[in-house]
Formats: C-alpha cells, sequence, structure tokens
C-alpha cells in the first residue's frame, strides 16, 4: 500500500470552491493547500479560514507551485479552459466543476489539451456520489432491470436559491447549470448508450418577469440510442419558501425487467420550527419548515461535510493517494452531458426535434 | 327538496358494468334496476348478484324499458354510440364510461345527438373523483398557485393488469385508455385553457414481444392555450407483480404562485403479507406486497364500495334525484381528452409535432 | 328493495353538528330536517344554511318532532345522555358523537337506556370511515397479518388546533379527544381481542404554560387480553404553523405472518402557496404550506363533502333506508373505547400499570 | 498540518470486522494493516482479501505489534473487554463494537482501563454517522426544536436477519443488540439530559415458536430528567421476504418551538427485480423488492463502501490523523446506553416501572 501525501491547488474560492477547499484541509493526506481567485481578497479569506498554505490572485501561478500535486478548478464555468488546460500541462491531475465548458468550442479545446498531454481530468458531477445514485448505479451493473425502455428525471428547487445564481451570472440557465446532473446520471445508468434526439419545451414565467430569459420550467424528452425514452423536467421557480434547501428531484427507471423508483424529493427528513432555519447559500433567508437533505452539495454538520460534494471530493483524493478505481465523471462522459443540454436548450428554442450529436 | 325515485339501466356487464350495478343496487334512492349485455348469460348472472328486477341480451331493450330514468352505458368503448344515443332520444339522462369513444368521428355522433335531444350526457372519468383530485381542483378555483406555468402527470401501473387489457381488447392502448384520465385530470384543474400542440415519443417493449401494438412507455409534452407546458407520461409494462393493484401516479402543478404535488403511487399503505394478496382484476394472480389503495377503481371493503368509481357513481345518482350540481366530465371536455389522447398518438408514430384541434 | 324517506334530526349546531346537518341535507333519501342547538339563533342560521324544515332551542322538543325517523346527537360530549336517551325511548334510532360519554356512569345510563328499548344506536368514530381504514380493516378480515403481536398508533397536530378546542372546552384532553380513534381502530383491528393492561406516560410544555392540564404528549402501551402490545402516542402541541391541518397519524400493525404500515401524516398531497391556505377550523389562521387531506373530518371541495365524516354520515343515512349492514362504532365497542382513554389518563396521572376492565 | 500514517489493528473478522478491516484497508493514511481472529482460517481470508500485513488467531499479539497504533475491537459482544483493555494498556487508541459489553460489570472493567490508563475510546454506535442523524443532531446543537417534550424512535427488520443473528447468537435481543442505537441516538440528541425511568412491554411470537426467548415486539416509554417522554420501539418479526434490507426506522422528535419527522424506513428508494436482490448479510436470501438505503452499516457499490459505517470507520481513522473533533459515541455515553437497555428488558420482565441508575 503506497501512500503519498498531496499538495492541492484549489483556482476560484466562490461557493463550490470554497467547499472544496474546506473539504481539502480536512482530508488527512493533503500536506499542502493553495487557493487562488482572481479577487485577491477572498482568497486571503478563504486561506485563513482553511489555514490553507498559500494564496494569491493569480491562478496559473498557484497551479504552478511545486508543492502542488493536483488541482480542483471551481471557477466561474465559462472560464474553465485556461487553468484545467495549464494543469493538464504541467502533469497534474484535475478535478473541475460542471458543466466542462459553456460551449462544445471551449469542451473541446480541453479535451484536445487532455489528449495531447495524456492527463487526467475529471468533472465533478457530484450528484453522482449521492448515495441513493451510487447505490442505483451498482443496482445498474448488476442489470436488476433487464433492458432500459424509459426513465424519469426531474428536478425543482425554489426561485429564491435560482435568483441567488442569477445574480452571480444572469445568463446561467436552469438546463445548463442543473439539469445537466440529471443528463449526466441517465447516461451513467444507461452506460454505453447514448442519447440521440431531443424535443423540448418550455414556459416562462417569474424569471422573465424579473427580466432574465431563463424558463421556469423546461421538460425535454431525449431517447437513446437503443431506443430507450426518458423524460427529463427542471423547474427552479417553486416560491421562494419552499421547504427545498436545494435540488428536489425524482429519478425514475423503468426496465424490462424491473423497476426503480427514487424519491430525492426529502419529504423524509422534516423540521418545522418556530425559530427559523437558515437556508445555506441565500443569504438572510430563513424558512420555519424545511426538508432537511435537500441541500444539494451536502451539509456542514456537528462539524464535518456531508453529502454528494463531500463523498465526490474525498473519493478524489483519496484516488491519488491510493490509486483506487472512481466513478467520477470522464471529460469525454462531460462533454455528452454538455452538448446534450446545449441540444436541450435548441430544442426548446426552435420547437424542432434536435438529433445528436449537433451538427457543429 | 324534491325527492324521486330511479330506475336505472346498465348497459354492459363487464367489470366496470358491473361495479356499476351493484353500486346502483345499493343506492338508497334507486328503486328499479336493469342489466343488459350481449351476452344474455352475462347479464342474468349480474343480476341475480345485485338483485336487479329485469335484465336482458338486447341493449336497446333494457334502455327502453319504462321504469328506467337513467342510463349507465359501460359497453366496450368502441360501442358506446348506439346505446347513448338511444337514451338521449327517449330522454333519459346517461352516464357512459370513458372514453367518450374510440374516433372523433364516433364522438361528433354522440355530440351531435346530445345537441339534437337536448339531453343530459356525462362521461366517467372517475379519477376526477379520487379524494386528492377533488381537493386539488377545489385549491385550483381558489387559485392557489397563480398561474400554472408547468405540471408532470405520470402514471405506471403492472404488465399483470395491462395483459389483463390486452387480453380483453389486443388493441388498446395506455395512451387511450389510461393516460386520458390525467389528460381530462389537467384539462380541469387548467379550466379554460386547452392543449395547443404535443410533441410525443414512445419506446417498445415486453408488450411487442407479446405481440402487441402498445409502447411499453410512452411520455408526452403537452403545450396550453397560454404557455403552460405538461409532461405526461404512462407506463403499463412495470413488472406482474410490482406491489401496484392499479394506477400508480404522481399529478404535480407549478404555479407563479404555489406548488402542488400530488403522490398517487400508494406507499402510504403498505401491506406485507406471507399469505398473499390477490389482485381485484387479475385473475389467479396474487402478491406479497402490495400498496394497497391502488385499486384504480376503488375498494370493496367491510361491505361497501370506497374508491372514484363508488364517488362518482354515487354523486351522479345523487344529482339525477337532488338536482345538486357535479363535477363529472362533460361531453365537450371528453371530446378534448378524446382529440388531445389520439394526437399524443399520432405525435408518437409521425415523430412530428401534431397541433390542437386536430385536423379532421 | 325497499326505500323510504328519513326525517332527520340533528342535536346541536356545534362544528360537527353543522357538518352533520349539512350532510343530511345533501342525502338524497332525507326529506325532513330538523335542527336543536341551546342557542336557538345558532340553530336558525344552521337551518337558513341547510334549508331544514324546523329548527329550536329545545333538543327534546326536536327529538319529538314526529317527522323525525332518526336522530344524530352532536351535542357537546358531556351532553350527549338526555338526547339519546330521548330518540331511544321514542324508537328512533341514534347515532352520537363520539366519545360515547365523559364518564363511565354517563356510558352507563346510554347503554342502560338502549338494553331497556331495544333501540338502535352507533357512535361516531367517524375515522373508521377513512379510506385506509376500511381497506386496513378488510385485510384484517382476511387475516392477512395472521396474528397480530404488536402495534403503533400515533397522532399529531398543531397547537393551532388544540387551542381551538381548548377554548371551547378548557377540560379536554387529547387522550379523551383524540387518541380514543385510534383505540377505537385497534380494537376494531383485533376484534374480539380486548385491552387489558395500560401503562403511560404524559409530559406537560406549551399548554400547562398556557394554563391548561392538558399534555402536551402522551404514550400509553396497550396490552391486549392475547398479549399483543400496541403503542399509541398523541401529541396536538405541533406548532401552530405546522402544515398538518387537521390528524396527522401513522397507524402500524406486525403479524405473525404480515406487516401493514398506514402513512396517514398526509405528506402525499402538499400544496405550497404563497397566497396562504385558510385552516377549516380554526378562523383567522392561514399557514403557507399545508398537507391537504389532513382536515380529520373531510373537506369541502367542488360542492360536495369528502372523507370520514361524509362517509360515515351517508353511510349511516344508507343504512337507514337500505338496512344494509355498517361499520359503525356498537354502543359496547365505544364503551371499551371510554374505558380503556380513562385507563390511559389514569395510567399518566398514577405513574402505575391500570388494568381493564377498571374497577368501578 | 501534521499528517501521519496509521497502523490498524483489526480484532475479529466477523461480519462487522471484515467492514472495518476493508474500510481501513482502502483509507489512504493506513500504512499497515493487521487482522486477527480466535478462527485463524478466518482472519487468513480476510488478510488475503483486504491485503493486510499481518493475520494472526491471537488477538493479543495483534494488538501488540509495533507497527499497529490504533485498534479496532470487533469480537462478539460478550468479548470486547481483554483485547479493549490490552490496547488501553499499551496506549494505543480504540474503537469498539456496540455495545461496550453484554454487562454492566464488563463495562465498568472497560471504564476502570480507561480511567487509569488516560486513553481513548469510542464506541461503535454508528447509526449517529448516518446523514440524516448527523443532519438531525446539527439541528439539535442549534435548538431549532426548543425545549424537548416528546418523540418517538421505532426500528423494524424482517426475520430472515433476526434468525441470522440468533444462529450467530442464541441469546441476542433486539433490544440490547438494536435498540440501543437509538437510545444512543435519542440521548446524543438530547445531550446532558439522562433517562432516569422506564416502563416496557413486550410480546412473543415467531421467535418463541422457534425456540429463542426474544420477544418479536418491544415498546419501552423512556422518560428523561426533565420530564420529556421518548416510546422506543423493536421489531425484528417482520416477515422474511418484507423489503427492508436492514434497519427500517423512524424518529421524531417534538419540541415546544418545532418538529423533526425522521422517515428512514427507505421506501424512497425501491427496486422491484424479477431477477431477485441479493440480501448482503443473509445467504442465499433474495427479494423481488427491496427498499434500497436500508442496509443497516450502508452498501457496496461502485467499489466503494457508502453508509453509516462507512462515514464512522473514516472519521474516526481521520481524526487520528488530524486530531479533528468527531462526534463517535464516549464510553460513558455507551455505558449509559447499556444500562438503560438492561432496564429495559428488566423492565419488560418484571412488568414493574424501572428506574435509573439501575441499583447494582
Amino acid at each position: 500500500m503506497q501512500r503519498k501525501e498531496l499538495g492541492i491547488a484549489v483556482i476560484g474560492a466562490g461557493r463550490i470552491g470554497t467547499l472544496r477547499a474546506r473539504l481539502a484541509a480536512k482530508h488527512p493526506s493533503v500536506g499542502f493547500l493553495a487557493l487562488s481567485d482572481l479577487d485577491p481578497a477572498r482568497a486571503r479569506a478563504l486561506a485563513e479560514q482553511t489555514g490553507a498554505d498559500f494564496h494569491s490572485g493569480d491562478n496559473l501561478e498557484v497551479i504552478s507551485r511545486p508543492e502542488v500535486t493536483a488541482v480542483i478548478v471551481s471557477t466561474p464555468e465559462g472560464e474553465h479552459a485556461a487553468p484545467v488546460c495549464k494543469a493538464l500541462e504541467l502533469g497534474k491531475p484535475v478535478l473541475v466543476e460542471k458543466p466542462l465548458a459553456l460551449t462544445l468550442a471551449d469542451a473541446q479545446i480541453i479535451l484536445a489539451k487532455l489528449k495531447e498531454t495524456g492527463g487526467h481530468l475529471r468533472v465533478g458531477y457530484s450528484r453522482r456520489f449521492k448515495e441513493c445514485f451510487l447505490r442505483a448505479k451498482e443496482q445498474m451493473i448488476h442489470q436488476r432491470l433487464g433492458r432500459v425502455v424509459g426513465g424519469l428525471a426531474r428536478v425543482y428547487n425554489s426561485r429564491a436559491q435560482a435568483f441567488s445564481i442569477l445574480k452571480r451570472d444572469p445568463h446561467a440557465t436552469p438546463v445548463l447549470d442543473v439539469l445537466t446532473y440529471y443528463v449526466d446520471l441517465m447516461c451513467w445508468f444507461m452506460e454505453g448508450n447514448a442519447p440521440v434526439e431531443i424535443v423540448a419545451r418550455g414556459q416562462h414565467g417569474i424569471f422573465r418577469e424579473a427580466g432574465y430569459s431563463a424558463h421556469d420550467v423546461t421538460w425535454a424528452i431525449v431517447t437513446f440510442a437503443d431506443g430507450a425514452v426518458v423524460n427529463f423536467g427542471v423547474s427552479y421557480a417553486l416560491p421562494a419558501k419552499y421547504p427545498t434547501l436545494g435540488q428536489s428531484d425524482r429519478v425514475e427507471l423503468l426496465g424490462t425487467e424491473g423497476t426503480m423508483l427514487i424519491d430525492d424529493d426529502h419529504m423524509d427528513h422534516v423540521l418545522y420550527s418556530d425559530r427559523g432555519i437558515p437556508h445555506a447559500y441565500v443569504p438572510d433567508h430563513h424558512v420555519n419548515m424545511a426538508f432537511l437533505g435537500s441541500n444539494t452539495a451536502g451539509d456542514w454538520a456537528v462539524g464535518d461535510f456531508w453529502g454528494p460534494l463531500g463523498n465526490e471530493t474525498r473519493s478524489w483524493l483519496d484516488h491519488l493517494v491510493t490509486g483506487n478505481p472512481t466513478v467520477h465523471t470522464t471529460p469525454e462522459q462531460a462533454r455528452i452531458n454538455l452538448e446534450t443540454t446545449i441540444a436541450i436548450e435548441r430544442a426548446v428554442a426552435t420547437g424542432k426535434p434536435v438529433r445528436l450529436p449537433l451538427e457543429t
């Protein structure tokens, strides 16, 4: 059993970058932690919070530090390419947040660099690491459903969280930002069976009234190569104080020999408090009724972090030390996720079916 | 408060006709019960079971009996027109099973007769009378959701029940036979807002293997006049011993000011029995695990019948006596349901969007 | 099929009496409706609302009306005896609200009168008539669980509803007023197997702070004659705006050959509305999140009433017309329910086991 | 950030010991792994499976190895004392499975040794490390419920698993073996508020018929120091093929300012497979319907282990490296758990209330 210490760089000190940094700081094999953010003050604050060894306002500088042996890229989605490519050039393994990029062109840049360097790159589709989805994948591996003929994956969230996202990025869309997780899950469950056609429709409501282009609700029917038809849906427009504190979803799979229904709406852990319950990611937002466990990334509780982003981060860091295989989304899988979600948006915009792969 | 006694004719002594007859026999205002079926022996047997006053192999004879003041038509779907029209001609109110007919042409025949006679006709979309959906409609009346932007209605059932249906009618399809209930519900919830466009996809599996044309799963996205997008889904291909004893469904509505989620999958009442639990409608079929309350029409329990078909029947019979208004599906609503489900099938078959109203 | 018209007297125009009167007014066989209340104005108002034929401030006068053929007694619980006995003396069938009385002595008075007159008396434990419990009883009749070894029945409700009850009757207790329903259910499910011993504990909290003697929570373990041990629990102290609009309960039965779990907490039908949802029985009380279907008696929806009290009332009125048997709680069953709940309270108060039957 | 490598000894290669060993082998900081079991062949087999560095039939030998820096004791419950005491004498931190011991006398031996050596000892009440319970504890820390007045914790499991346990240890009881987890949880949630009195009842059924003394169902009402009353229940007698693959439980807490309901029955992830689903711990036992996520310790999925025992083990190993605080059950807490469960059994056996602390 070979063991080695890790030097981790976290590039981007926003919400997810902060989580990655805090999780890396707690990992028993991390001996060196470096943080960067285009806002040096934010990097410094996070460094203080995590006891990091180095911080800077220069992403590439941090990636290049000799003590850094692996890199987590948590910049805004449109800025993944540069730091990812730099790390690959330096031969350092990379975990980048989802989606891989915002355009297929940027995704291609990253994939080309990966091919050129023969490096290690994984994409942070952390929902794979929710316990129910890990268990679901195991059942799929054992073919418990026979041949999958159809399925459903729909995800809801409150507009409080949506406006929080839109404030940071007015052009964010629930399809590219959130539904992509469920495309990733379904493609993973039906590994080897890729999406080939999409029809989709959307409806405007409160987001348009607030000046954004995002749809209130989008439904898409995705047909896979063997004919399986999966329905995807997303709405991030639920009332602000609806009790979910993150993604409230259901995933259902129908097969010739079995059925699997996953209720991830989190009504299995309800808390009502007259004192109010704060929302982890929406400032000054309290609810009296909460579905605990709905916090998308996971929860800080009793001094540790529990949930998909924690499982994902730890699993990746463990892998760097032990070499044990993991199930993080590969770059090619991430490219399919991106292409599929772009196709869903195109299908909504045009009202026409869209075939995959997309004509460039 | 005027009260009068009813003379009821039930035309068709199949599964649903049997229920209607038994329910009519129990109703305190029914003073005369007449039954008919093309198979006179079946009519006789049901007459004995219910203590009916008259039975025959001639539908029109029974409808014409002078003691009969109202008619329930429970023939196979393709045979509704003749008995319905006869009853309307004789000025007798009619409750006919869903769907109104199997083709728009037959539906039109019935609607024309209705207009000509100025009669009373309602269509047995009994799912409206499930308590949760009655409560849901009340909330919609009070506009608790604001403007509906989208929704979901999906229904599953076991292949045991599907094969039971297909044996009786090999050309039955889950869309026309079952999904129609959910089209009815959604149109009722969004009264005044009609479907205008449909895209849909389906996948084959076990039914095709068994020699039927029905799809294992169908998804449809229906756009309504104000832009609301509702996703509908149906699969009647779940494993034979999956614990549902009837329709297992979910109905979700998303509005600008509210959200309503209805879990009608019946996992709220589970029974596991080593002794086995019989299926009400699939002969010689026992399960060890059952989701009670999933029996689509309702359940006989402690000597009475409880559930949507009971509520619907009683409500209609009460209406005939008291004149109190009810919420049974009107013929025009039923026509829209039929047209919409035909459009869904056409959308699946062609792979193209289908606009409503259908070009004749 | 003999049919006859009913003349119904409803004695007591409070919350439940109002429901009974409205339901009787809608029943197709009711030809005469008379109402009484010690407050004549309240009787008059209800008479106007229901179109009743007669109203009075004198209960016994109304019971004695010649048009009245059956009586529903909905007075406060401590006042059941006089009107019930009067009706029995006059040979008129009676449905009286639960509990039969507040003391065993008063219960005995009623039972003695019943024996003397050979009359018909049923007690309004309407929870039997909730669909899930009717279905559950049917399964028990078929012995699907084998021998019952144990079970659980716990019921929660918000303090908003509790304070509403306590305002009307400061000495009301959740055990005598509410848990009695679940004692009734369990005794019905295990018919022939009576409670023989009870241990119980309670805890004070917000009710005591508000000046009432009621416990916030009570747990009781009831041992039945064959050794089965059932746990009962009640708390009516949940936060005022907790989403339940009535009883939120679970009933579980464990047998040698089967298990039955009934989730009656109503999270299967959730409504979140920014517009607020009124509480049927707590004035000026709105919640944004509601578990629909939790309204204890049932709901008015689309012009009719749906739920246990509706099923129970209609079933009784139907029985009066048709003679069909029903499953309403018998007076002897009600006496056992009363004795058992009194014993639970005594077990809490003394901290000692209490054996049944109670020493007088 | 100081990091050091761990040398772990796992004492006992049974079901749980096997899990501990496999988890330790995967941990990035474990550089040396030694295993022992009174059956040397079992130790050898596990060593091969995990790539351990050393194995033996002599527990104390393994504990004494110089490379071993920390010890996990997973022997049968009645044999904890010797290995735990040896490790403490050698100054090595210990994680021992629950319960601490089977008798208070043995627990006292361990506690005395702990005091004498000033060592580190934690007890493996792994249910604390189920995500829902970690989140629940966090809410309790923030006092979201105000003062707790009452609660409920009940756990069910199938007799298949029970017989599997009884085969290994015919004197095992559901109270000492399983309900102890929920006593631990409740005492942890209400930290500082100890149990002071217990009443309890049990019923025999299938276990007695099979020759064991265990009850089919046990209910206990535990009163805490401040008067809070919590109901505990356990039944491990559910039908063999009931869909749970481990503990199926509910935990509910009622407070003056809030309510928390945790549904851990796992009906949120259902799988029906015609192919059958194996039970992780009952050999040759397949079910067609399973509630995934009900596996008590957790699940192996996609090459890693996910669930409470995994969280607990990793958290402890991380702590040994990083010094970060954790929430593992302390020896004194474990002693209270043991005393309370012994008291529950005594209360059932005697039919009398039992006060805590127990008279020795």
